[in-house]
């Protein structure tokens, strides 16, 4: 067995993969304890980040080679490897800000623990299936965003300008400040309210059917897939053995064709 | 080719509606940087703004021509047709506030985009399903509006009128403000928060069957509509098949009759 | 026909009924209006108001007459009977507050609307098939209750007795108020969020199951109501006619059994 | 009869039962009042929940000796005898919090009433269904809640430590507090609001697909469970059964084989 074979069997091994899941857990809670001052400089926390890190750039590297070129055809490949790249990227000084980067080192939970995997992968092909309804919101909040920013934007500093006014309508479509953030403008714009009231309705509407997308698309997939039949299917697949059955007594004397019919039953019965 | 067809064929050519629907998208980006005091009075923006309008004023008397009256059959081609006719509303003094209808003309993209023209065909299709509920609702909220309004109404300002009470049961119905609004007039009301609870329990109980009603409707409306078998269902097909292929040889004898059913068979597969 | 008869097909007729219905929206929107002070005491109003009552009045013993005893074998009868009834009772001086009763006549129209009946109906009908899940939420709610007024009473008024925790966590399962009602409470007893994200899991599990039951109740019982098969099931309805024809021509010699089954068939169709 | 035996068929009778639910709802009353100062220390109420406690005392022995040791093998057993000795844990002087505790003898109503336990049993049954989907959750929330405490935590007291930002990501998920919690550090990082929006839709998106995965177990379930054929089932089995007819009349020389089919078909109906 070729170096290069032997690599792609250990790094395919169930040990090799708990052993790095089992790392990126401790990592998540050695993270964790680093926002705390008390810890932010412990030397022993940032040895221990070192080595982690070190083990993470000695498993991609070892996985790089094992699939050569193939590497990068995989999307969670991909995944693993920018969240390691991105850790060496330099965060003293100013750049402070960027040590934050190494928390999405826990999201590689996601493409390690293969359950964890598919929940992600279904729920980026639900996408797709709900980007028309999903255009429509970001249409219809784009105009109240404008119409808001140049109605109500002269009299509240929450529609002063476009994004002030995205905030505030994505506070509203979240349910909160409505008496907050309306109550000002009405003060001067007696029919505020009623504007509001109507992207009230129609954003809740829109987001309703956005729901409805979802569920109507997962439960039609599920029905698809289901390849368990349920009582009453069961019951029509029982009556229509007991057709086939009869209808084989009646016709026993055409021998050979009936085999053949019985070979498909069977297949069918393995999909 | 007389003129009028081959104007429509223009109209309804591929490459005329994406020109138009790039226009409608780079309009909807003039329109918001116009909410920038710095941008508002630019010569250019509203040199390229009444271009635009041009542009859109020629598309619509092209599909005028290219259709005569049956252009107005459509209620898509009204729609399209009343935004163009509100941006030629002067917008001067102290009329300021109707130039807000311009940015309706990015609403355009729901009627210029097939998939998006489909989903808001969808959305009006639903609203009949969920009428009476959405009456009972109405009722229910016109009920406690007048009780609120009638009881609380001399102990605070958020119910002392119809429109008042109307904004703070729209508030509380979107989860809102209870605290805000409802405990000044416990103080002088002990038995206030009972009350409100009974609209809580009540208008949660109908917005719900009104998202169900409109769930089932979608569920209900997708399974017929769906013509992809699931996989019980196709077992059952493939029992059936093979069933109507052993009657067949059973009965070989009766030749053209079975010629006709093999027809009737590739008509139901093709509906 | 006696006089009995004849008042029943009068009660019973669309025009009676119209006219009910036009008479109850006239007076919703009078007694919208008698909110406003300037029309509290209108004389005109006040007429109207008497007028309204003698018919409402008239109607019900007119239904009274019309179906006897058997008037009070339905619930929407009821419902009429006593709103009427309600009406009589006196409500100056201190009684002011009886006043607000006269609102519950606009919700005569949920039982004079057939399709809000029907709605209504339905609503009412889904209500036992949650019973168990409510009762649930109600225990859960109770034990919180307790435990918060336990807790959390002796530092904070919003706990201070069973009513004020109760409404307290109602504003909690609406989603209102977190900040406002356990940050008081976090800083004397610092494990306060940790017992309160407890009730919030658990209530929006339950609240959440409760949603789910009410929704797969409303699919069930619209899947099994549905009479109109899905393409798919059109297609197995489709190859059963099919088989049946073909069994039909190699049977055919066994006449009079066929016709029995073609009835049969028929009255399947019929149901 | 053995003593043992007699135990166990008085403990399993209706009657028994029935008593102690009474006493469950008496004791839940009990604790109630309790919450109210001058009930507190009432000698009656003191003296009531020791005879209550010793009532279950009793209950519980009398199940144990019963049972035997296969007591131990049913969760709700353990319920019931962990609520019981958790009541004999001492409450005075500093522990007066542990008396809380008393109020989980409420919950001995999930276990004594049998539609209530199987509301219970079926909501623990489906968390295994949602775990992948809930763990993505966590970890999505651990993420924000390490990267706010780094990025805001400087800025707000809000975010000052692990507890505090998961509190805070808390209430944003039950959409309470977007404004109180941000704007203040809006104010100093001017980004703050957009990577707040991205917690916003990725949370929303997770926690809507944890509904969807539970309404479409549900759904499933109810399904294949449901022993009722809708109305086209029931025309699909309807059609079987006359095949089967038609065909046991072309084929009634074969009369044995006939016989077991029907057998089998009365099996089938039995199930």
């Amino acid at each position: 067995m070729k170096l290069r074979e032997r690599v792609r069997t250990l790094v395919e091994s169930r040990g090799f993969q708990g052993t790095i899941i089992t790392i990126i857990i401790v990592n998540a809670i050695l993270i964790g304890m680093q926002t705390y001052p008390s810890f932010e400089t412990s030397p022993l926390l940032v040895a221990f980040d070192a080595v982690i890190l070190g083990i993470f750039t000695v498993e991609i590297l070892l996985r790089l080679y094992a699939y050569g070129w193939r590497f990068f055809t995989g999307a969670w490949n991909w995944f693993d490897f920018l969240i390691v790249v991105v850790s060496f990227i330099p965060s003293g000084g100013s750049l402070q800000v960027l040590r934050v980067l190494r928390v999405l080192r826990v999201l590689r939970l996601l493409s390690s623990v293969p359950s964890l995997r598919k929940v992600v992968n279904a729920l980026i092909a639900s996408i797709p299936g709900i980007a028309s309804i999903g255009a429509l919101l970001v249409i219809i909040m784009y105009v109240f965003i404008v119409a808001c920013t140049m109605l109500f934007g002269p009299h509240s500093s929450d529609f002063r300008d476009l994004g002030a006014s995205t905030v505030s309508l994505f506070r509203l479509l979240l349910g909160d400040g409505w008496g907050q953030l309306i109550d000002p403008v009405q003060e001067q714009l007696p029919w505020a309210w009623t504007f509001m009231m109507l992207y009230g309705v129609v954003s809740t509407f829109v987001v309703l059917n956005l729901f409805i997308a979802v569920t109507t698309q997962a439960l039609q997939q599920q029905s698809q897939d289901d390849p368990e039949p349920s009582r009453v299917e069961q019951r029509i697949l029982d009556e229509l053995a007991m057709l086939r059955d009869k209808i084989g007594h009646s016709t026993s004397a055409s021998g050979d064709g009936d085999a053949r019919s019985s070979d498909e039953a069977a297949a069918v019965h393995d999909q």
